[in-house]
């Protein structure tokens, strides 16, 4: 297989549409989804990030152990009451959980469904397939997809579609067209040190395909350095790249597999309501899962 | 009644609480809430706001429309797949919704529920009362308050009780202790030109800590310039201040009012998952009403 | 005459070069700049760029008059005896007077000498050609050539070698290899509305490649609408990309002539000490007139 | 001596005096200053300030060694000629040298000449005492103090007034009111790892008033721990605070020692000209000499 051959979702749901699969979220896989909120708590499915502080002076550090977000205190005036901040945030960046939409990819010089990158992105923004166009939220039935339960994979593992499959089995369930996948690995890809990371191969977003998974979220990506099998960033250029599949990237799913263990139940209502800020290939985004 | 008299929720849930009103978000308020979802159909309750290029040279331009947000379109390499962005978010802006934590309010020298502000804040960020306190995602039954439906509140008008028990009258339902409002004035405080604005009372706030409220969005909040009667400011001096109620500033419930009135149904599951980013005073958010 | 025609220094000074044509700077041309110091007195030859203020709430504006540098004034502490604060800076901003390195320009892909432009720049900053390679400073002749005394350059106006010919005779001097030249048109290009601006020919540029200027500083730059005739960009493509001749882009040479005007006197001691600030195409500087 | 006995500029020059020190210049003191230039040849005092850059994804670091500065390369458009950046900069940093205005030093609620502090800084940024006063550069003679030449000063050294003579004696020359000292110790304050510094001591900062000097640079500043005799902060509180010298903080006169040495002279021509971006409390420079 190459990557021409693989399976894609251009021009599935026309020439000029911007939402790529999560169109799988049909009023029945929305439906779905809203049943499985039933007491309502929820779970968060992302990181903390702490930010790096803009001091200077006997204020500043040498060093910063982050840079995807930055903040600065404010001065709002002597005996204000308030008290604000300013923040810089590098949306892509393995620190922070954050949503790529279409207009983050542009291989070979188009952005899904076919459109030129030039017409896509310029200087001053994203004009298709900015991640607002998901900003009136999306919600549908989340499945998560532990594949080292209580641990985590091998250095290096591959993940395959039968590596999903082990883990649909023991959730129980069956990925349908429209879920959401929450796929949990037991990597820290940042705190991780030197040791390769596992990732997705081209199998793995094939049976995304097959299965119809609108969204995908996790904390295994494109593996550093990449796996030698395979296609390289298999995740990137495929499952986002053709597939349209829009990536929560760099997740951290350990609360709800914690949560996921103590309840017995793999799945759950999921729901993303990104911050609203217009013209960008990505956002920062906290993914919530209801039971 | 003078600010001091007012009620207080200060140390109704001990002495180093940071959640405030959210309390009352109980087990059975968060079922109330999850029931409400039914089809899963979102709506967002946040404006959408357009970033300004940091672009000089031909692309720049001279004045700016806004200063919310501003994102500078990074350069990824020549011949690489991925396009990206660095944004920089003023999170306390009258043209971004957001979140305001206990954090964020310091009057007296004293934050919710009387940590001294040299603990709360410091020039590296929030200590107490940070926005990440609620990183693990609320969610409750929310209620839609339409104030003036299908039209606005007349300039200046200083919002009571009584307005708000019309409203839930309207929509045909009370407000019960652990719900989230959102409450409807038909204005753009961006957009509206000179015009004085309404704004909340001291009565209003009164009202939200006999119904319980948990947490207040709306596009109407402390007028500007204040109210001539009552206290100014009431809404973050006393809502938030005081009762301890998590604001959702420069919400934009139009797209909700218009839903709720679609299908004659003015209340939702109401859910926020912010962005997961410590110490901080607030930050940009996208509520959600799911139907 | 083409642009490929046009005169060239790349190559002049070694394949590696990143200084062009301040190569010109010869001892005896650094020395003639040093005898023009006299009393001392400087005269800065830098716009005053008023930042914007990062803040919002009732402390925010809703526009923004400028957008080339962006401070927010930081919360050291309680009772911090010092105050500061963060500034966010776009270089190349018509508001804010800079540098232009050797880095800046890749026309067809390579950066003078000859450097392709992916060995000049990547996604973490300039390798060659940055502005830092001007660190130590740098110090020569001056001298202002004012192409409409006491008045300003008709809109369009197209200037020649004629033009600079000219204003040199009134100066009563002569441009000598290894000069700093600083043109006046008499134009603010931030607020001079919308007529179309006057702006540097082809023909000006040879003129400055026969006179070895070393270094050129100006209100009148690259026009916008381009010039009809010509070379488009004529500064741009072919100062910078074709002779390595450092653009003091977005100068405020006002002071300087009411300065010879006042002394009779059209020569000086030109300097400049760019932040050393490593890897960037460009700086913000304040070149200094010292009489 | 307390720091109240301490001598005081304040009034000196006024009681909106917003240069202080810098007053020393006269005409006298800066036609000193230009006869110093003869070759031209410039020696920067200022440190190299290498820049984190705000990448994310595969392009992204972990960790920052230094976050004084940091740029972001900007996308400017498939094809288009010009490679830029936006810069992000903390000013009062250890690792970018940086002039300290008068509005950097509030202590006791006091700007320098009396201004309450509150009428000197805002949200929006500085009105009395902006490093901006000193736009129009200024240039005087500079005296290299080499207080341990081809060495460094010991741990924990307290300079001394004594300290300043020896080293002015072996410089062959005697500061005079108006001059510029730049003190070298041979520290590293941002490599120099966890060793105690040497600092300024009261009694130094009273020989600076008695020589009248104008301005300081220097790598030494306020020792980190805090000298265990006399005022901790000599520097800042009485040099900035009292005397109203302004201050060259974080400079790096390595390379100036080695000229100095090989010309066998340790005087010259000191200029300074700070980019014009009004409303700061300090700004990055670069300072010359010139030799």
């Amino acid at each position: 297989m190459t990557e021409q051959d693989f399976p894609s979702n251009w021009g599935r749901w026309g020439s000029d549409d911007e939402l790529g699969a999560v169109n799988l979220i049909t009023d029945e896989a929305r439906a779905r989804g809203a049943a499985e909120a039933r007491t309502g708590r929820t779970v968060s499915i992302a990181r903390v990030t702490t930010p790096f502080p803009l001091t200077g002076g006997p204020l500043g550090a040498a060093t910063a152990s982050t840079t995807a977000v930055q903040t600065a205190m404010l001065f709002t005036g002597f005996g204000a009451p308030a008290m604000a901040e300013v923040m810089i945030v590098t949306t892509h960046h393995a620190e922070v959980t954050h949503l790529d939409a279409m207009g983050h990819w542009a291989a070979g010089g188009k952005v899904y469904p076919g459109v030129d990158v030039a017409d896509s992105s310029g200087p001053t923004g994203v004009r298709h397939g900015a991640a607002e166009v998901y900003g009136s939220g999306f919600l549908t039935r989340g499945v998560l997809l532990d594949l080292a339960p209580g641990g985590r994979l091998a250095p290096a593992h591959p993940v395959t579609g039968a590596d999903l499959d082990a883990a649909a089995a023991r959730a129980g369930t069956e990925v349908l067209p429209g879920d959401a996948i929450v796929v949990r690995g037991g990597w820290d890809r940042v705190n991780g040190g030197d040791e390769p990371e596992p990732g997705m191969t081209a199998d793995a977003i094939r049976w995304m395909h097959a299965h119809g998974v609108a969204v995908y979220a996790g904390d295994i990506g494109d593996a550093r350095p990449p796996l030698v099998a395979g296609v390289p960033g298999a995740l990137h250029f495929l499952a986002l790249g053709r597939l349209a599949i829009p990536l929560v990237d760099a997740a951290d799913p350990e609360p709800l597999a914690a949560m996921c263990t103590r309840l017995g139940r793999w799945t759950f209502q999921f729901v993303i309501g990104a911050p609203r800020i217009a013209g960008t290939t990505g956002l920062p985004v906290n993914p919530l899962a209801v039971f």
